[in-house]
């Protein structure tokens, strides 16, 4: 029996997917969180609800409006910028405050349903520069969570975790063939083609991970 | 002209009332935040529309779908706790990671307008023992915002204030009434009646911060 509950934040990308099996190979009973906040495609929902059901956990949609929008990812005729794969500036595709929006409802969900832990996809190596992927954050979030809730006040703390933080992309994408993540379902690119653009960021980085990794995008198989 | 802009997270209670008209006498530029998340009644959010419309500033109201609960105060069906002016336990009245919620979404809204505060009516005196309206809480969000966000990194850091925290209710009554609030629109009831249950934490915290204060309650005129 699973005694450990998690909750997982899932965007059916590589890094979230990887990170669903990765809480799953820990033993942990996985409770899906999948966000429509009004991202500029809806695929990533429905990659994000295949993943989760191929890995055979439940899964909750939670429908957000951010009406005051504020980045190009919340702006359907908005043009992405040029993609480069480090960056010295924060990208126009940085939605205001979005981990620590994602964070809070699953820190929410977590207390009520008795979870130990949140599972967060970020990661600080091979990123587009967004703050709210970098250590620093995950900790001071940490914090606050420690301080805010009824659960950590009662002694039932509840951690956050970001295990992939510190790997590169060619590493999560390693481990995630090791934990069986079915990449093929997984979706990175900003863009919701039937395709991947292979021109954004998040393609781009993308591609550059696999290629380090030695293995082919199944995306394109 | 005004050259400080804040975001300021208005429930229409007396707290929040309080510190939206604080925020206005230090000058600031104002835009509310009202959250429809489900709660027990709507008349908060009349009431909150109706001060935001007394005070002269703008509003943004945020439909937030929390489908896990977890508090009385987002099921209609359940029971208040019988009510206590000082407790040694949270109350089920307690809703999970509100604030940090609250907040994100504040932080978020102050990014894209460029806000240099957002304003909380947390306190930490006369409450009901809710971990979130704590010092230590603000504390670890004001840092998780300075790591987590581009605003903080670019070097625009937005400030979370919580100018009550540390005030007793007849204080903050005292306050209000010198900076003009309009008491007489305000609800802090737990119920969503004619008139204030006059039973419940919330009523009875009011209500004797009015005896102290050594005035009448407008509500009740």
């Amino acid at each position: 029996m699973r005694s450990k509950k998690a909750v997982v934040l899932l965007s059916g990308g590589l890094d979230s997917s990887t990170v669903l099996f990765y809480a799953l190979s820990k033993g942990f009973k996985v409770n899906v969180l999948i966000f429509n906040y009004g991202q500029r495609h809806k695929k990533e929902i429905s990659k994000a609800k295949k993943i989760a059901e191929i890995a055979g956990v439940s899964y909750q949609i939670v429908k957000l409006n951010i009406p005051w929008g504020g980045s190009v990812l919340l702006d359907k005729e908005s043009q992405l910028p040029k993609a480069v794969l480090k960056r010295k500036k924060i990208p126009a595709t940085y939605v205001p405050a979005r981990n620590i929006i994602f964070l809070s409802l699953a820190l929410s969900y977590a207390e009520v349903i008795s979870a130990n832990e949140v599972f967060i996809g970020a990661n600080a190596v091979d990123f587009s520069g967004y703050p709210d992927c970098r250590p620093a954050f995950i900790k001071a979030f940490q914090k606050a969570a420690d301080t805010g809730t009824k659960s950590a006040v009662e002694g039932r703390r509840i951690k956050i975790s970001a295990p992939l933080i510190n790997l590169s992309k060619k590493e999560i994408i390693k481990l995630g063939l090791k934990l069986g993540v079915p990449f093929k379902y997984t979706w990175s690119c900003y863009s919701g083609g039937r395709l991947p653009c292979a021109k954004c960021d998040s393609c781009l980085i993308r591609a550059k991970g696999f290629e380090e990794a030695g293995v082919k995008d199944p995306l394109f198989k």
